[in-house]
């Protein structure tokens, strides 16, 4: 049985990342399938589904979080498609990480711009 | 003699900041000016005025960047009322402070729900 | 009305910080009770009430966690003492955060040892 | 000839690792062999050999600290070995990892895990 | 029409690079263009070409802080081939990098080592 | 008994910040003694006197990677104050810190050149 809150972040997950079984959460089943539940339910059942801001703009707050915190390819890949899904253009997301450069340098511009040449690749 | 893009950048930081002679400004003039006159002419002139992104947007992402990267307080309440002044709802900035709890945990996004309670006591 | 989950994460929070309205809690009502709720039914709820590793344990990983990340001396300082309430001695703590010297440098276990300077002190 | 504290250093390494050459150590032979040293006299001598905390407990800190800096794949998975060669269970160290989702974020926590589960597989 | 800031940076660049068309710039091309010329103009232009420190100063303090922020191995690469080139040994460049352990730890300490390994390898 | 490592770590380290007795190792003896011999044998007696770069360098080094980890006041100040005792000029220290803006970003080069306001107002 699963909670409403899993429900509501699956249904969230599946139409910010355009995947009927999001990625993340199948690498996690055989190793630690109670973390994929807690993206599921707590970072967008409880986080991202609250009513307080759109979709939208939660997308580009995504992209510039982790663009500051020079997450992996992988997972900026993966938000950089969605704020592409929301609506965000290609060039609003290349001007939100190049923004970046100015709190967190230019290493981790670069590397979230370089993650951005690959999503727009893989999506093209 | 300032170039344009100094023009350019203090004509932004003004209008996002509010205030005719930004405090960041003035705090390096007898330290660095000429770091002073980087974050008007590249920060503000060169990334801020670029036309892909409108400035409300931008006011976000730097929300975002700065809690991530847990800046200070002093860093992140002068974005916080910038946010404010771009027109976003105290409830909004509060929502992305809050989402980046996903990206960098709890410490970061407390640190900035903090800033943010002083930001809006200093604004009220 | 709370769930299961606020229920059982405020008894672990008031457990192991011996605090019965603990004050990261209080200090949010006012701008963001939601993620005051947050930490009680996630951080304290889901993540430490989950049975596969004792609280104790528990304690001295949020210990090294947060020296490593060099967080603010009011975090360090409640985790400190919530290591002292589960068990550990004065001694062992500052074992543990001494070790983080290997991961995270000397400015990092430096700043987690001054807090505990203090939190020994306030303890006395 | 060498130091008592590359004696002690070098023995606690070998037991914790289980390897009698790490390959940490051979690794910086030819490019830094003082660096290799330094790895065995002061992180595993002094620090790791110190009598305040066992050695158990010494790995989860090391894993705790690890996780939360987002330290390489390489990194984690010798301390991921290192504390089952300690006696913790594989999943006694996955709770530890997924405790850091509190204190540094979800992409942290994610990046140990999957640094989990390829140390689990090498050693199957 | 370029800018004189672009031709001092380009030139700038081109001398402590040791490459007429530096690759960071040519992969930023068909995704980020503006980007690669704020690396001429600003960090190349404005601050490298500062005359208050030399060049070869300047070199070291890039390698210090790429190895303190725990930078990928292809920008660190590059700083290491420009301080070589600025001047600086290969022993001195491995001591500033191995100084770094005690800022930001051994796992950021070798990470530098490592890439340093690399740089001279390609370089021989 | 002290050993040769600590006796020429701590005439370093005096050189260096001409104090006597040093205040980081002061305020930890109450709390962490063996912690601060670490940072007298290992920091300063290992790796400070080094003879494979000059001291002066190794000051402009700790300063570049003290800013680039947004250390404390605190701890730039004592590394500021050290890198003018080695002969550097606070000119030359201010674009070292100035530079950092390139690697780690405007809020990390503006905390460093507050740092140094503060160390040079001190010194006057």
């Amino acid at each position: 049985m699963q909670s409403d809150r899993y429900e509501k972040g699956l249904a969230m997950m599946r139409r910010i990342k355009g995947e009927d079984k999001p990625a993340v959460l199948e690498s996690l089943q055989d190793i630690a399938p109670d973390f994929a539940r807690y993206i599921v339910e707590f970072a967008f059942g409880d986080i991202y589904a609250r009513p307080g801001l759109d979709v939208k703009t939660r997308e580009i707050v995504a992209v510039a979080a982790l663009t500051a915190i020079k997450a992996s390819h992988t997972q900026l890949k993966g938000h950089i498609a969605s704020a592409l899904n929301a609506g965000w253009t290609q060039e609003e997301v290349l001007e939100a990480i190049m923004q970046v450069v100015i709190y967190a340098g230019f290493p981790a511009a670069l590397n979230g711009l370089l993650a951005a040449k690959e999503a727009f690749a893989e999506r093209a």
